[in-house]
């Protein structure tokens, strides 16, 4: 599995959600508008709102609840690489192939467009037509929205993970790193979506929430790998860069070979967390094999 | 009127609640959560949260309500603060007296506490224990924040005020600017408090908006001038820092009479505004008067 089933009917629906939300913005600030466009429309795999698809529609949850989670958590990771590429952050050049934000405009408009792109994440949550259970939820979606974006989930993790900068860290701290950085977004984008289905246990939520720290973990895990043996072409930014910025990865704690064998253990317990689950969960296994199958 | 009734009271209650609040985070990143300490704590005239507690108390809502209002704004209010000075920005060296957040940590941390406060303004009306009415009013709540921070609002307004750097603008430009940046903060401060309250029609909502839009500019006509008026030791930063950094001004475009007479208008047509309420206005008023009167 190297492709996903239904990946670019997500994406067109998720874009075109996110296009009509921009489009819809009354043009006080031309530059600041592009900008935030850029950021969140150039690209990008929409791993988070396939996930929230996936997980809330193999549970029954309304597609109209779905749009506005897929589109918040979307507007959150957008926002955090234009912050990350940043020249007194990762200082990169190149995002998915093409000029990151402030070199295609400058660094004060690309701070402001993240800064923007947060608060639009929770506009989404604001502002959607959820559905009647969707707005019932929304205490619990604007908790959980809070717990993966901020000090405690993502802005957290990337803040350790520039304290790792130039650092050997031991396994356990780069575990804690990327559960942070990268794993609490992918989470939430389950138990948000999850939070939308009418009949799930809380039991069962707690699966899926497992299911999706280990997939959060084994993106990670591969992300490393492919930093490695992938081409500049295929990864749309130069080869070993985690290297060249002198980031702790998988392979340069574990060696390559045990790296890979430890985002096929991941994946395994993955799909055994998703084994135990009464719905067709085929959907999201298809998810997990795609995280750690993919070479780019 | 220099000095504002129950001010001290209303600052050292918001800065325990917010002390609180980062009291209670997990300590995975030290630097980071030092940072947004320095951000929240280090000083801080607590405008936003006095208006919050003004407003709500004088139409009868509940303090409970009005501490997590004034908690969010001062998180939004902070947080701007961090990214507004940093090198990319305003290039502040001085906040209050002291290194800005950027000077006393890195650009990269002031960054990551920005974003970071940024989402504790959003913890707050997820988490603080609001009221069964407050909790019902919170989509409104939410969708007032949203407003007042994002594109629409402070975000729009601090990328216009940028993009005006170096140029002269009109009055009706400076104005649209100021809306945005102060402005749109400090209305959301009545109207979120407003809206906590039981009996206040729509009508007496829109009157107390148009009284805080008036402050707000007001406000800030009258911060150009103490930024020419004052002393380096009074305002805590160098004084003429806006002349200095090509930035229009009411002085600059008015000549300092004329900004001044405008500041005396805008109050003057704050309280008007007040006096059609049927509520005892009395502590808006002083407010309105210790903006038009404040000498640094």
């Amino acid at each position: 599995m190297t492709t996903l089933p239904q990946l670019s009917e997500y994406q067109a629906r998720v874009n075109q959600l996110l296009a009509n939300k921009l489009d819809g913005l009354p043009v006080n600030d031309t530059k600041l508008l592009e900008a935030m466009r850029y950021g969140l429309l150039i690209g990008g795999k929409r791993m988070r709102p396939y996930l929230v698809y996936t997980t809330g529609l193999a549970l029954g949850a309304k597609l109209e609840d779905l749009d506005g989670i897929a589109c918040a958590l979307e507007c959150i990771h957008a926002y955090s690489l234009l912050h990350d590429d940043l020249p007194a952050m990762d200082d990169d050049d190149l995002r998915r192939g093409q000029p990151t934000c402030h070199k295609a405009f400058d660094e004060a408009t690309a701070i402001l467009a993240g800064d923007s792109l947060q608060t639009l994440a929770f506009d989404f949550l604001a502002n959607h037509p959820f559905s009647d259970f969707g707005q019932q939820k929304m205490p619990t979606l604007l908790q959980q929205l809070v717990a993966a974006a901020g000090y405690q989930g993502m802005c957290g993790g990337q803040a350790l993970d520039l304290s790792a900068t130039d650092k050997r860290v031991s396994l356990n701290e780069l575990e804690t790193i990327h559960k942070l950085k990268t794993g609490a977004l992918l989470k939430a984008s389950v138990t948000m979506a999850s939070e939308c289905a009418l009949q799930v246990t809380d039991e069962q939520k707690t699966t899926l929430a497992t299911f999706a720290e280990l997939i959060g973990l084994a993106y990670q895990v591969q992300d490393d790998i492919i930093d490695i043996t992938s081409t500049q072409e295929q990864l749309g930014k130069p080869k070993g860069s985690d290297i060249e910025a002198n980031k702790s990865t998988y392979p340069a704690l574990l060696g390559l070979a045990d790296a890979q064998q430890k985002a096929e253990t991941l994946y395994q317990e993955s799909l055994q967390a998703l084994a135990t689950l009464p719905y067709n969960t085929d959907t999201l296994a298809d998810f997990a094999t795609f995280i750690v199958r993919r070479t780019h």
